[in-house]
């Protein structure tokens, strides 16, 4: 399959159109059905799903218009095996950091990626100096950046049926190392997609009893810092 | 207007539903049409719509469950004004920092601070200390919960054909300070959000000549970083 086909920069243009109450709802639904996943039913994501995909990441906002997302699709099977050793010495690593009450969370099955159709790296590129927008929050407001085409992505997937885990258990130079990252990359995430069997109906580190959903009122005040 | 009065940490359950192909269709228009607006026509958001969306932004995936976002309304005068202030100066140092090509950008409306109805100050919260999942990257991972939750909003506002910008022109302690945030708290967003006339048909740095948006290719690649 070939991503490189398209010689459009601008494929889905906007038409500036209006949305109904009926399709903000559904946008909502798809919202609060994200879920994170970890537990993947193999199977593939067909090609056309995937450029889909991968076309909402490149909507997002950038500051600086920069645009500072870079996707690398695992196809080989030797390399998913290297990007699974670096993420299990990592939970051990992490295990090791934890106490112990939390450290019985690392038996849960934390990633999904020995068994998800598909697996994405996401990688922050070099930075390209750009200053607007971002002369006091360099690495920050280009991080964000990715994150929103990771978020896009995530509700993109979740619209399609196809679950999402985004796994942060790495370390990132190693990563960076097995895909060719030049000086100044640094890899984000590894993003497990593919079918499910079924979405959680929380959070499943909710679900497990790692920590609670917080009140909203506990995020959320005005003209002060929520106390 | 109070968000406090919702006793629900859970008030809009996931019920694992499926989308039809007609649904996901509308989840990639508004991904497709959303902008980072700097244009706004003031007027306001009403209450119910503003909650549905900062819901939407509580709604987003975690490191760890962290939930690191925090969100201060800003509903006095002053207070907008104050913030307005440190905005101008920051844009001022921006311009001081930029060859002067690049700086006639800074005479273009790059923030709607001033005519947007709401203005919401997204913070990153205090680390809590969690390990699991940002060992290797603390802060990263924090930030790119936080802006997940501020895609969500983005999203949720463009559903609701609200327009909402990012605004990143402020130093982060001065914010901190003028929002009486805890230590170690830093804000990372100015958002302005509300009625626009008209949303922009492609990014207003593109439209203006800033930059381009990237080829596809350019952002994605197979086993290896994109060259």
């Amino acid at each position: 399959m070939g991503f490189s086909g398209n010689p459009h920069p601008n494929p889905l243009p906007s038409k500036g159109e209006q949305f109904t109450q009926e399709e903000s709802e559904i946008v909502y639904r798809v919202i609060h059905a994200r879920r994170d996943m970890r537990h993947f039913s193999g199977g593939e994501v067909a090609p056309e799903i995937l450029q889909r995909i991968l076309e909402a990441a490149h909507a997002a906002p950038s500051v600086g218009y920069m645009q500072p997302w870079r996707f690398v699709r695992i196809t080989k099977a030797d390399l998913r095996e290297q990007l699974i050793a670096l993420v299990e010495e990592e939970k051990e690593k992490t295990s090791d950091a934890m106490d112990e009450r939390k450290a019985e969370f690392m038996r849960l099955k934390i990633e999904g990626i020995r068994d998800c159709a598909e697996l994405i790296a996401v990688v922050l590129a070099p930075d390209d100096g750009t200053v607007f927008g971002r002369r006091t929050m360099p690495e920050e407001m280009a991080l964000c950046s990715v994150s929103c085409a990771i978020e896009n992505m995530w509700l993109a997937a979740r619209a399609e049926n196809l679950g999402m885990g985004w796994v942060s258990f790495f370390e990132p130079a190693d990563v960076a190392n097995l895909l060719n990252c030049p000086e100044g990359a640094k890899p984000i995430a590894l993003l497990c997609l593919g079918p499910v069997k079924a979405f959680y109906d929380k959070p499943m580190l909710e679900k497990e009893g790692w920590r609670e959903r917080k009140f909203i009122s506990t995020v959320l005040a005005e003209d002060s810092y929520p106390t």
